[in-house]
């Protein structure tokens, strides 16, 4: 630790510092942490980790067969004292009597904290309980305890620290057949006699224990360099021990996602690394097997892309068997087709189609049945709404190797994503402290968290674990919520990953089917995809410092805006919609009725794409006008147009339009096809410069003043169809 | 006359043309024209002078000393007759017994007339009698007369003719003592014995003799070539002798303006050229005396304009009295500055000032005895409307010396003269059908006309001559209608001339003394005055075809609008109505009250200009705006504007206006002062193009588009006060 680190700890840690140079010089064996194995389990793994990562000695009493009698728990810990105090009399015992805690720190701090003076009556404390805020399992004695200014005046006996030698004189001498641990030390506590003779104290203010049930408010996560720590900001105390006890799991696997250095600022996720299932030295034949399920439940847009991006997953398809639930009519074509054309590249399908009328619960919990039955290695769900645009998403999670684990995704722009940090009380979304980190990827790393959804990876060792394997059925909970809940209740670990980009959501919650080519519509819903599909690859070059712009003629701007996929769409829209106006002077359409320049064309509001529009040239046309027509900014708000529509240029239909001014401040003119293939002729003529614009280029848009300064005409079409978005800016 | 002429003729004039080639070969001298003398008249001279013209023997009867008795006139007649019977028994005799005739064409027409078949009962006429719609004086006889299909039924004896000798047997062989012309051929025409014996007809379609009176609808006055003719159109004949018998007077003036070659249209007025005076030949000490009566009757704008017309006339001032009486005060200032420095050039001054409380009738009556007192050969009455532009006016009028001549004078653009082309029966304006196109100029000549007014020179000799010297007052009429009334009644002609431009007249209807330079509100009512003093010189150099228009910066356009003298009387009567804005963005003159861009300045409508201003814009501004914004014209009509006001920069004020767009399709931008002199700095920049206009012109305008291309700046005033006028056009 460099001396400027130094320097940083003793601000950050206070007290905590104090310790590294007060502590009397003992070693790490003057610890041994006991604790009551109850089975393997998450938690329990994660609390040997932790002792492991600070180098305690900790032995696992019991059979570890599961739940311990507490009568057995008390016999167990006097022996395994017992056994300390023979071969080690000075030796610290720490217990912890179940496996959903975490030792925050290593040993010193344990010795520092029990050789401390304390204010106990009896000098200094040979043996520290950890403090509870009720009284059990007797109320009727919280009377007896001492009253107190600060702090939790009762005992929890499930952790506690002292001498082995003294720990054991305790059991010898004083205990008379209790039947508990906490019996015991709640008898020999309200002796006054008897706890000064032993120096028995209670760790009212958290200085080594912190039990997180009711302690929410008191807690803060911090970090000291690397360190991370929880600090207790009522007592300003840095507990040492972490226990989850009765309802504060969820808490405690929160906090576990940092504490026992498995996160920190500097280093990022340091438990990612760990248990990766190292497949980079695997040959593709030898790839895990993979059921990827696919689960269409709603309409839902850019389900194109989804596809494209499910088909470019970088993975064996030959080791991946292929498991799809479509439920709407609407998608059946593209799916079919789909898989018609990329299916049978995967190992096996199955194709479940909207008719066959079958639950998402059910065909979820059938996909865990076809994981084991094809012998798969993991389960990857997958619904509609999910996009995997990390081509590596499927292998990522394959090498994070975890019983559960999500990508994580978000809704582009949004707080919405396809986890939970914290849960209601009643089990419901709650936001934890660092969801918003999360998801914007301020922190980055693996998270465990009490629900995931839409899409994630389980592991056929739980699936085939018949304690443990999830449902997708509880009570009415929608299938995801159902897995999750039946996972906590078993105690899996959920987790999500944002370790890397996987990917995103796409929100399915207003998507109207009615609309031809309905992606169209969902610049509100689904900007990030729309623009993705839509929007020009080189739309930004034109925002950025100094960029060369386009001036076809003076004072005419040309801006790449559209992919030509929203060109096309919009012809086909209009071409579909049909109501073309016959170019007369009298449209029933205007206000006045009157058109003094009439057009064969189409408004946007008779395609219901008024309010899209508008949001287009305030989102994407406004700023590239802010560049070129510096200081205009139309000071009642975003850009209004009355007047924007699709005009169609024909030969044998209005193949021209006569030089003319438009309504407007400015107007911008959106090229929809090919000069020269898709049509001959056309273009637009400003008449005062003597300037034409001929090579029009398909999604580019012509920006240019409107009324005054630049009469203009539509040039002659001799061939084909022309179609042009013209709308007039600002009236 | 060449063959093509004889053609159109045969074309044109019908049965007038017939005659040259089927008439019995004849001389002249085969027609006398008697007429018996009532004394000297304007209408005499010009009856002789018709004579003379077509080289007719005409003899005056009688002593020619005024009204001739009826029976005396029968007496003259007969022996005259006789006369004439007893030296060339066959020659044709052509009687008029009034001055108010004129003589249309030839004698020979006279011969072909009389010699031709008619199809009178009794073969060829020998006697033809001019005819009248009523029978008079003995009405009592009316029934006696053969009714008629076409023609008027009646005798007028006043006019007739016959050969000699016939017309001497029917006087001798048929008079008993009758006691006038018309009683005598009355009698023997009732007589069918006697009327067919000697051949005597009445010319019921006015083959030979027109009245006018009552006959107004059928004439139309045509030319043939050089040949000016009246067509009677409803009997499709061409009468040789227009009388102006009864009423009408004023009509035989009009005619008699064009006929007996007085006017033709390839010549233009030959009368004209008549009785000049050849003052070219004489010194110009030896000039004329001419005394100048200037009357100022009320406020008349452009007064100064007029008395530098005044003092530009190109007559020796010498030769000139002047008389001025100005009756109002609002002009004395400036009447006494002229008068005390320009008045004494001229050989006498006689001035009134408005405190003398005189009345016009009697100073304009005064005038004319200060003429004859000043020894003056002609007087000239002008009055402050009257402009005389040609600076040879005064020598004009002089030279064309009639009695009573006014320079044609007119309001520019608009029918109102100074002389009336016809009467109405109660002696006020009726419009000639010549009005118009003597007004406009489309004809040019020497008028008889009944009313001159505003501007006249009068013949001392007429001045001189007590029976005719005319009166200015006649009942309740004003001054110069009461003139002409006075003239008309003694038959004394009354000329206006347009031979060539005069001047014109001045409205001085609308105009309100209270504005501080009050001629700069005269815009709809004298606009040809009011662009003369404000319009600048070369304004209309930017509307011819291909014309070279000034463009500092891309379209920004720029053009001579107004004179300095604008620019300096705009910047005077703002700063003399001074309320100037503070310049802050709360505005209680604006709707919204709050301006963005705030200026220190004052609005059009804050001095009253508002409605004058818009006139600039849609006759000036908007021609302008038209040949360089081009296919621009405000579909609603002309220019509209809120925002008008005149700009104050003045570095201890608002120095400089930062960069801003315009609320407006176009602004104009009037520099109202000179930079490098009046102050430092300032000018225009536009900033998109990072072009400056710096070297503003005076009374020049700068176009430009307001709302999104040309974000411009006004620049830092750094000396003295700089003022410009601001105009958003098209908000």
């Amino acid at each position: 630790m460099s001396l400027i680190e130094t320097f940083k700890m003793k601000l950050i840690l206070g007290c905590l510092f104090t310790v590294f140079i007060t502590a009397p010089a003992t070693s790490v064996e003057d610890v041994v942490v006991l604790t009551v194995g109850s089975g393997e389990s998450d938690a329990q793994t994660r609390l040997l980790r932790s002792a492991q990562v600070f180098q305690y000695t900790i032995q696992v009493l019991g059979d570890n067969q599961g739940p311990v009698a507490d009568d057995l728990k008390l016999k167990l810990v006097q022996e395994a004292v017992a056994g300390v105090a023979k071969d080690h009399p000075d030796r610290l015992v720490l217990y912890l009597d179940g496996p959903d805690a975490i030792l925050a720190a290593g040993p010193l701090r344990v010795v520092e904290e029990v050789t401390r003076d304390h204010e106990g009556p009896g000098g200094p404390v040979r043996v520290l309980l950890s403090a509870d805020g009720v009284c059990w399992p007797d109320k009727s004695l919280a009377a007896k305890f001492p009253k107190l200014k600060v702090g939790r005046r009762f005992i929890d006996s499930g952790a506690f620290v002292g001498p082995a030698e003294h720990l054991h004189r305790i059991f010898t001498e004083s205990a008379q057949g209790e039947k508990s641990l906490q019996e015991l030390f709640t008898k020999l506590y309200l002796k006054d006699a008897v706890r000064k003779k032993y120096n028995i104290a209670i760790d009212h203010t958290n200085t080594l224990f912190q039990n997180l049930h009711g302690a929410t408010g008191e807690l803060e996560l911090k970090f000291a360099g690397k360190e991370g720590y929880l600090q207790n900001t009522v007592y300003t105390t840095v507990p040492l021990v972490i226990r989850g006890n009765r309802n504060s799991k969820v808490m405690l696997n929160s906090y576990a996602n940092y504490l026992a250095r498995a996160w920190n600022p500097v280093d990022g996720c340091r438990e990612c690394w760990e248990n990766m299932l190292p497949i980079e030295s695997l040959e593709a034949s030898q790839f895990p097997v993979v059921t990827l399920a696919i689960f269409i439940p709603k309409p839902t847009p850019f389900l194109e892309e989804f596809f494209v991006k499910i088909t470019a997953q970088k993975y064996p398809k030959e080791r991946i068997h292929l498991y799809i639930h479509n439920m709407e009519e609407f998608h059946a074509p593209m799916v079919t087709e789909w898989v018609d054309s990329t299916g049978r590249l995967y190992k096996s399908l199955k194709y479940i189609t909207h008719d066959a009328g079958a639950k998402e619960w059910h065909t979820k919990n059938k996909a865990i049945v076809h994981t084991l039955e094809t012998g798969s290695d993991f389960l990857l769900v997958v619904d509609s709404m999910a996009h995997l645009d990390n081509p590596f998403a499927i292998k990522l999670l394959v090498e994070q190797n975890r019983k559960v684990v999500a990508p994580m995704l978000a809704r582009p722009y949004k707080p919405w994503s396809n986890f939970w940090g914290a849960l209601t009380s009643d089990g419901f979304y709650a936001r934890s402290a660092d969801y918003v980190e999360i998801v914007q990827n301020e922190k980055r790393g693996l998270w465990n968290v009490p629900f995931v959804g839409n899409a994630y990876m389980i592991s056929s060792k739980l699936l085939a674990d018949k304690q443990r394997v999830p449902s997708f059925i509880n009570k009415l909970l929608e299938p995801d919520m159902a897995m999750c809940a039946n996972l906590r209740e078993k105690g899996v670990f959920i987790h999500v990953t944002n370790r890397l980009d996987m990917g995103h959501l796409v929100s399915a919650d207003n998507f109207v089917t009615k609309h031809f080519r309905p992606e169209m519509w969902q610049l509100f819903e689904n900007r990030w995809d729309w623009e993705a599909r839509y929007l020009h690859e080189n739309y930004s070059s034109s925002l950025v410092e100094n960029a060369t712009i386009a001036m076809p003629c003076p004072d005419v701007y040309w801006f790449p805006l559209f992919k030509e996929r929203y060109a096309q769409d919009m012809i086909d829209v209009n071409e579909n919609f049909g109501g073309w106006s016959d170019g007369s002077h009298y449209d029933k359409r205007l206000e006045g009725g009157y058109e003094t320049v009439p057009t064969v064309d189409i408004h946007m509001n008779q395609i219901e794409y008024r309010y899209e529009w508008l949001e287009i040239l305030r989102a994407y046309v406004q700023p590239l006008q802010l560049r070129v027509f510096e200081g205009y900014n139309n000071d009642v708000g975003p850009p209004q147009a009355l007047m924007a529509f699709t005009v169609r240029y024909k030969p044998d239909e209005q193949p021209l339009l006569r030089p003319h001014h438009d309504t407007s401040t400015y107007t911008i003119n959106v090229a929809l096809n090919r000069p020269g293939i898709d049509f001959q002729g056309g273009g637009c003529r400003f008449v005062r410069y003597n300037c034409s614009v001929l090579d029009t280029r398909v999604g580019w848009v012509l920006m240019h003043p409107g009324r005054l300064t630049h009469l203009h005409e539509g040039l002659r079409v001799t061939e084909g169809t022309r179609y042009i978005v013209v709308t007039f800016v600002d009236p």
